[in-house]
């Protein structure tokens, strides 16, 4: 994408209650705007980093065997009614009266509408178990929004529902999620941390919390230094019941809580390795067994013939706060460092020298083969300064700056800088696209 | 897909509200379920039809120069007021009030939001022209919701804005988009008649509205019978603006209206070539100026220095709606027959005999082979009779169907049918793959 053709409004200024470093560089590098408390619109930029973390959860769910479907924003008050949460939901349900005077809501959340559905379908044991997820936008009624994204009223949250036919079952549909989850935030190179937490209005027995380290987060915690090891994928079959146990039991045999849950014998025994910090939740899982499914009418016949009911769970991702959550870990005093996975762009090609034919001749050229190459490529071609090229890179924080200028041109070379380690290289232009390209 | 592990629920009865033939099929092949009035879930094989149909939509705009964004479904009445649209917009619009009581609404389209963004953002004649869009859920609480997705309440929009200098530059981006759409229909197999129509509450001076022909439209339609030409693509520069405008006149020489805007002169002299039918709208553009730009304070420098107010379009395409334009178009008594380039899958391998342990193993290998090779594949594993299979994959439309039984293993071959002719064949095996694969 070329610069002088895009719609990226950089900006120096951040209002006064942008308080956190992920919101400011959000505006800044213009990846959103706000356009009333707490509800931002997604510029081109923005838009493109979401997608690919929307992608990125996408992939990690069909993985562990879920299968996506999509759930409206819009739902009946009536179905709150049959689960019991209509008058048990605070403030932060968005109640909505339609033109016929209807009791509507915006969803905060989807337990009621995938057990309607899933009970209006199934009959049988053959048709579980299951897990459902859907990926959309969400909305909580935030008294007092803010932190950008991180704590908006209008979000995009994966929201996943299990259906099993007995809690053992569940159990593993749980370490399903649970294994998925660790694959997903580390494929956007962040290290969550899973930590046992209250159910709050979803219910249940079971439950943790996904957190991101982040001096600004919200929630302190407390956790073994075991957890300092960088993040890493599972291969697993998830299939397996008796391996994901013992990769979940492996994880959680770390101690990690949040304020709520601490153990004070587990850190007195813990001790040196104890470590304290503030944290992001990024995802939160719960298993709840029959607490929807009973009081809604949910069954299916079992292998014997009688009735069951299934035992369900639902679990969350914050997509949206999701980028917040990466800026949170992933930033310098210059401006947003993306983890190539999610970066909108992998290249950023600077022309030095918009005012000299060549040296455009030539950028105009690289552009162009990076963009063959299937390379995402965003080319600064607009008539600035070099000085204020390189700023904008920065702030923007595509992993890779090509940078071509009319001195280099003579010798032949170009100049590679990464991003995160600030390391600048001379090199052909071969083996910059060699590069680039690989 | 293996059926047995998906969430599919096919049913033969169809609610009596469902009065057309695209609603009935899409309640019948299990890709849609209302959750309430007007409002629908996406099912797991609908929301794939749903994704490609966006991706078509996607790829179109991109093609055109549009830059994608995402814009928040809950907007402020205030932006509203500012271009005085809020008291004019009807019952549908669903207005909201949050928990600080103030006013809200789910957009029904975003001219107001747009524009706010652009002039926040935008300093300079040079920032122009741009035209973005969006792909979004949208709201229009329909006083009747009726014939499913067609005409329901909760829906998904492809909502661009343009944004020119003066009305020569606004007329060729209305020219992009215009091209775009026909492009973008035709590569669903649909034909769709670009015809004048009345602007309404978008307002402004040019519109026209993109139908698809079908017995069961909303609108009465009236059309040259050079029309029923099939569809194709223009391959286009969208930057050549004396090629595109000769494009759209020769588009628009041949005489098309709806009912409102006929035009009994033209009609006359048309004479017997002239073609009444029903129609869908499928899509909508509009040019209306300043209309919103000049009440909202949206200006930028000119190259002279002066200050230029600039002029703006809107160009929607109902992304949900057309599942079920494209049904009402390519069905037959047996069900849905999807163009391959919205086929939820492109293959249905139907296993004849799951109780035969040769037939079984045959059917599993090819699916891996299918799967392998990247070819989209709905696996029917089910213990169920071939006839019951078959009729499901006739109502699903997979587009080819890929039949596995003893007899015809004995023979060494399979049997491949297509769904929209319903020609079948026996071929060898390898032959099979190599087709499908190609």
């Amino acid at each position: 994408m070329r610069l002088s053709r895009y719609f990226l409004p950089v900006t120096k200024e951040t209002p006064a209650d942008a308080q956190i470093i992920s919101h400011k560089l959000m505006l800044r590098a213009g990846l959103i705007r706000q356009t009333a408390a707490g509800i931002y619109a997604w510029l081109p930029l923005g838009y493109r980093v979401l997608r690919k973390i929307e992608q990125i959860v996408r992939e990690e769910q069909d993985r562990a065997g879920a299968i996506e479907l999509l759930l409206p924003t819009i739902q009946s008050a009536d179905l709150w009614r049959q689960s019991g949460r209509y008058e048990d939901y605070g403030l932060e349900m968005l109640r909505i009266k339609d033109r016929h005077d209807r009791d509507m809501l915006f969803g905060p959340t989807a337990e009621e509408v995938i057990t309607s559905i899933f009970r209006d379908a199934v009959r049988s044991y053959r048709d579980l178990p299951r897990t459902l997820y859907n990926i959309q936008w969400k909305f909580r009624d935030e008294v007092r929004p803010r932190f950008g994204v991180m704590r908006g009223r209008e979000f995009l949250m994966k929201d996943a529902y299990s259906f099993d036919l007995d809690e053992a079952g569940a159990r593993h549909s749980y370490n399903r999620m649970f294994v998925a989850y660790l694959n997903t935030y580390a494929r956007m190179g962040l290290r969550a941390i899973p930590m046992q937490a209250d159910t709050g209005p979803i219910g249940g027995d079971l439950s943790h919390e996904f957190i991101v380290l982040a001096p600004t987060g919200e929630s302190e915690v407390f956790y073994h230094s075991n957890w300092e090891r960088p993040a890493e994928l599972s291969s697993v079959d998830f299939d397996d019941v008796d391996g994901l146990q013992r990769i979940v039991s492996g994880y959680t045999a770390d101690y990690a809580a949040t304020d709520e849950k601490r153990d004070e014998a587990r850190e007195t025994e813990i001790g040196d390795a104890l470590r304290r910090s503030r944290g992001v939740e990024v995802g939160h899982i719960f298993y709840f067994g029959t607490k929807y499914s009973a009081p809604m009418g949910l069954k299916v016949q079992g292998a014997d013939g009688g009735e069951v009911v299934p035992h369900m769970g639902s679990y969350g991702i914050g997509v949206s706060r999701l980028m917040g959550a990466i800026i949170e870990a992933s930033h310098d005093e210059n401006g947003i460092i993306w983890p190539e996975s999610v970066a909108p762009y992998k290249v950023g090609v600077i022309n030095m020298r918009a005012d000299d034919e060549k040296c455009t001749a030539a950028a105009d050229r690289i552009y162009g083969q990076l963009c063959d190459a299937g390379v995402e490529t965003l080319y600064d071609d607009r008539d600035e300064r070099g000085g204020a090229k390189f700023a904008t890179m920065d702030v923007l924080g595509i992993p890779w700056q090509l940078i071509i200028g009319p001195k280099g041109l003579e010798k032949g070379v170009v100049e590679l800088k990464n991003r995160a380690t600030g390391e600048r290289e001379e090199l052909s232009l071969e083996s910059a696209l060699a590069r680039l390209a690989g």
